[in-house]
């Protein structure tokens, strides 16, 4: 490999597991995951010398989910199973030096018939959790958590002003406007090494749920009147700005908010100059084109 | 055309609209939809001619999808608007013999925060209310209405014995399993036509609500012991009776439930004969391939 | 069931079968298949009576597709394997009346190097070829075969002039603009029954390769001048029109060609007149909303 | 913003534009473009004290790239229109430091009717071209293409064996099976600044068909032996040693080769041990669980 330089990873994507665990009273809990998992790790000679020796297969790295989920006797969050994971990786290959954890959780959320908890029936939900666990063969760790796919929406109380104006700018300003996002949200947690990470069964679940909880109050303000937002910038920045201060532990929070817009209905001909005129009541809902904003606000002394 | 027949229709898809209702009291209301038009028109001409003279453009249709929801100053079932549609399009236009309307509505669902319903805050749920409409020039009407999308799953109660076993039978006789589908619902109203449909503003809302509730109660039984699945057959059988039973006006009810598989989890090797041995814990979902169960049950007085 | 009536079919979907045949002269022949297959058959006691002794196991339908994917010895097309099929369970169960079995084949093409076929090297193509096939335990048949995803355009040679103009009307007319659509063609087959299908290997391949090729013949018209499209309607009667004349043995076409717009750029504003001017050169691509434009075309003798 | 770091990007995604150019000899030359902006900029006042002087409005973006397209006169690659847009964001606005543009083109191919090129007409292939370009105000520049989608099989010439064996390995080593991959490859060429960049106007094209050679020719090998692949991370690794030996300019190439796996088919049950017994012919093809494999390879010093 004279003059050249190789980076490289494998690893095992999509790898899907449904977990149960049935409590004595009868109560049943139940996680599906979709777990991709890659290895950084010292193979070399597999990709110039067509020798195997050093790597581990990815049906194993398949087989080995399975039987971490199996040792799992009582109910673990995403972050903690890919903790489990990463550390397995990296303890029990010598070749590995880095394993990278993606978790996605599907949203099955315990069915209420007639207001009361059933004990074995789910039924799918829209956001979903998510993790990514990067684990060194040193015990240094990174812990990333997510929300994927939270799209709200909030009908008034949004404008867009005092914005650039050039020969390309047609954009009216406005004060009045629908506000719609899909938000997808991630943050880091402070614990450098496997040692740190709280022992609590249910740390990372409560943390996940404080964060959700403090993204929606944040975008949408008091029932009643709404918060304003001057622009997706802003209410992103207030929103990323209450999780750090609001929920403890948390080190850096990224925010990405695509603008989806609505378009103002305005129609008309040369014929029939108001066919329809809009009102703040009717308008064209669009996938593409989007404005895409995305921000990190982390904790200065948090960050290494 | 001499030795030849020729069907056809022509329409718009994916119109996409939002509407927002302002009430007095700062409450706002909001839909989003997605409409799709399909016309069957007197405008062979256009086909065979080159005559464009009795077609209506599509880029017409959608103009009137929005002058439609302009001019719905209440909040309107996306059934009631799908007849507003079909209605317009059979007497407006001569050449229109009849008028099929698919809506689609995005399950944008109201905020709570801290327990309490926010003004003008939306967030997205899950399974989706959809229609069609079927409006002939005479005045004659079919609508049906339907639920997309919703997933469920029971972690117990349910079973597959006694099926036929012959030399490409593999599959073993169980008490236990995983039970998870995606129903797809759609309920027949028995209104033959424009005059004999309610009038009330709530009424399509209700049934959806009713028939969703109806489904779900009896796909997952009682909270505590819930209600044991001989077979997707017999479930889907129970819940389609159920609705015809217990929702007034439902003339004929088809469910399309596919049975997607949770695989047990069992690995072996020839050096390690147990390394994961199934106990109801530990599954492989899977999308492909999936049972494809769908049934139709009607009141045979009802059926045409 | 007094009162009700039961329509009912049960089948498994989205079986994947990969086939590869390898002939003596070290070329290999390579299919890949996502099969679907629905059973109507007399077993009502499944759905209301917890009996399961007259249903077929999907699992085992599952089964008896690699065993008669392994059993076809010579290359076979995805129409006669669907025969294959729907014969099978048709006359292996007495329960079973009707066979419809839906195959998608994955579009894998024989790669060439330097202008030489590989002998075991494939890639992956665009459009698809399907068959619906629909077996009776009569014997008697129903074969269509069909084109999915076969998008094209064309940049000149459109129009669309002396529509309906009313007051939602603001489509101007026009005898220059783009043409796109993206090609979902069925063809119907006069075979009535088992017995009548042609023994020919490659017989529905051909015809497959003849209808494309007139269908995108048709559709573009000469290299050098093409030809005028008054409308999506006029051009896919006559695309319809030359199949039939121009393929034996079909017995009826049905076309769906939705007309994907390619909106005229022009951009003003109050400031800027003049930001973008259409001049036939910067287009708008959209997917959504379309014009849907649908027909059958059969010869009047063969239709049943 | 005591004690906390924001960094931030905001752009405009999924802007979609066709362009058509006619030549006077009637032959029409047409592409069209998935176009992503993002810009990052010095516009803090936004997102902490709801002040958009500095906010370039995404609504202005997008109407840029009309005005781009219309500009070009000629036909022009993704790269170069990349290139004219960062180059126009960072010099045309004080706030912008730098611009990051994907393009993805779609794979429009000029038809061809009876061996002869169609002037004006067009259908949809496979595999797409990709870039992505970052221009800094400083005028130093990053140029990346790609290949997305090319998905490739062999039926033969595959193997993996010796890798490493534990407790939780079940894979069986082999030297025949098939190899199924859809390449993702991107590759960076040594051009630092805007004056750098080839004046020639195929020169990106030229490249592109070059890359997209090359990998096929090394994933395939001869047309009648093929070449024999001991792992995919092996094939991957010759495949991109060949890009940079055998196509000049380029300093690194990344190839993403997921292995997608195509299961021997073996069925057995207890009362018939022999269902399906596979012999390289009947396989089940899958797209979840995959390998995943990728790799990035540098000429050390080209490397920044």
């Amino acid at each position: 490999m004279e003059g050249l330089k190789l980076e490289q990873r494998h690893g095992k994507a999509r790898v899907r597991v449904g977990r149960v665990w049935r409590e004595a009273n009868g109560r049943h809990l139940f996680v599906e995951w979709n777990v991709s998992i890659s290895l950084l790790s010292d193979c070399l000679a597999a990709y110039t010398r067509a020798d195997n020796s050093d790597i581990v297969a990815t049906d194993t790295m398949k087989n080995t989910v399975y039987v971490k989920a199996k040792e799992c006797k009582q109910p673990i969050s995403v972050e903690d199973f890919a903790i489990v994971l990463g550390k397995h990786f990296t303890s029990f290959y010598p070749q590995v030096s880095s394993a990278i954890i993606n978790i996605v959780e599907k949203p099955w959320e315990r069915i209420y018939i007639d207001g009361q908890p059933h004990r074995h029936g789910f039924k799918l939900g829209s956001e979903k959790h998510t993790t990514e666990v990067i684990v060194k063969k040193s015990g240094s760790l990174q812990v990333i958590s997510g929300i994927e796919g939270l799209a709200v929406l909030k009908t008034t109380q949004s404008g867009f002003e005092g914005f650039i104006r050039d020969k390309y700018t047609i954009l009216p300003e406005t004060r009045e406007r629908m506000l719609a996002t899909e938000i997808s949200a991630s943050w880091r947690y402070p614990f450098e090494n496997l040692a740190s990470v709280p022992a609590k069964q249910s740390y990372f679940m409560e943390k996940y749920t404080d964060v959700k909880k403090v993204l929606l109050d944040t975008f949408f303000g008091p029932t009643k009147e709404g918060v304003y937002s001057p622009s997706v910038q802003s209410t992103l920045y207030y929103m990323a700005k209450a999780v750090l201060a609001r929920v403890s532990d948390v080190s850096s929070v990224k925010l990405k908010m695509p603008n989806i817009h609505f378009l103002p209905v305005n129609l008309s001909s040369k014929d029939n100059p108001v066919i329809v005129k809009f009102e703040d009541d009717v308008f064209l809902p669009t996938d593409e084109p989007h404005g895409s904003i995305e921000a990190t606000l982390s904790r200065i002394q948090s960050k290494i």
